[in-house]
């Protein structure tokens, strides 16, 4: 830009708002004038949202979760079973799991996968915690529920190997076809995955 | 969502950003988890940056232009053109213009388009003030820069009425083909516009 169009104050927000995941820099421009028009509605409140993230959100330390309690309420509530830790990669991941309903039991964020290339080896990852949570008597499964992507998936082999010595189940999500998925549009990894695991009806 | 994924704190701020254009409940999901995995690099900056905003920035009360002084300092600037008024629609309109740098001279914000059916009459824009204005000895032209569409046109019209009694020249910006258009995929109400308006070479 050639010229100054706007304040130093709404340029920064701008800037900030364009390193969210979905904005680029032309829909972040819109988002902070539709927020400078919407005042009251929207710019305050935001604030104020943000605020409360910052003074209240924070990791739990036993499991990664965010919540404003620490440990997790997750963690903390005694009608989960306790015998199952699902181990994702990102509280993205335990929301996803949350929201379908599909297990009431622990879970262990890890904060993503192995990524040599980009310096993510498993000291950057939740794992050294993952191994002391399943030496704990409590807990016979761990089910690693992570991407059905190559680095998920050596992920999950890496941990695997790390848990040989805990005397957990080791388990992983099952691969197939998708619920309401077209053959036709499936890629050969997931028919080739469903036909190797295919049942007996 | 039939149970807690997260804390109240959370969801509000997901619903909050929601609310951005270009933000749909997914993606605001998918950047608010960013924001509280990059705590120090993204939500302690951003929420620093609107609280600036909230405390700084204002519409100025002569042009509606969004700007940390008051007037803002296009108004204040001297060695713009004084006897002319760009008249645009939306702050954004005028971040575009100064962007490319085509003029030099006075804006007038309108704050949007008259829509009758949504309740936006004349009251509700910046008309009245842009009439006074256009009535300074100073001023020779109000350049109606509005939208090329049909509420846009129409507020143009509009606006062109109540100056008939101020002494200023009214003009709108030229319409045509867009440098770089390709005349096949272009509507037919452009090349009307384009033919019409043809010149000689």
């Amino acid at each position: 830009m050639s010229r100054k169009t706007a304040g130093p104050e709404i340029e920064r927000l701008v800037q900030l708002l364009a390193r969210l995941p979905g904005l680029g820099p032309r829909s972040s421009r819109k988002a902070v004038l539709s927020m400078l028009k919407r005042r009251n509605e929207l710019l305050v409140p935001l604030s104020e949202a943000l605020q409360q993230a910052i003074a209240k959100i924070a990791e739990c330390p036993v499991c990664g979760n965010l919540d404003t309690v620490s440990p997790c309420s997750i963690c903390a509530d005694p009608r989960r079973d306790q015998s199952l830790i699902v181990v994702v990669e990102e509280v993205g991941d335990l929301w996803a799991l949350e929201r379908a309903g599909v297990v009431s039991a622990q879970y262990h964020v890890l904060g993503g996968h192995l990524s040599p290339l980009d310096g993510v080896g498993p000291d950057k990852l939740n794992i050294a915690s993952l191994v002391g949570r399943a030496r704990s008597p409590d807990v016979k499964e761990i089910l690693l529920a992570l991407n059905a992507t190559v680095e998920g998936q050596s992920t999950a082999h890496f941990i695997s190997d790390q848990l040989v010595s805990a005397d957990v189940t080791v388990s992983r999500l099952a691969q197939g076809v998708p619920i309401g998925g077209e053959l036709d549009y499936l890629d050969d990894g997931t028919l080739a995955a469903a036909f190797k695991a295919r049942r007996k009806l």
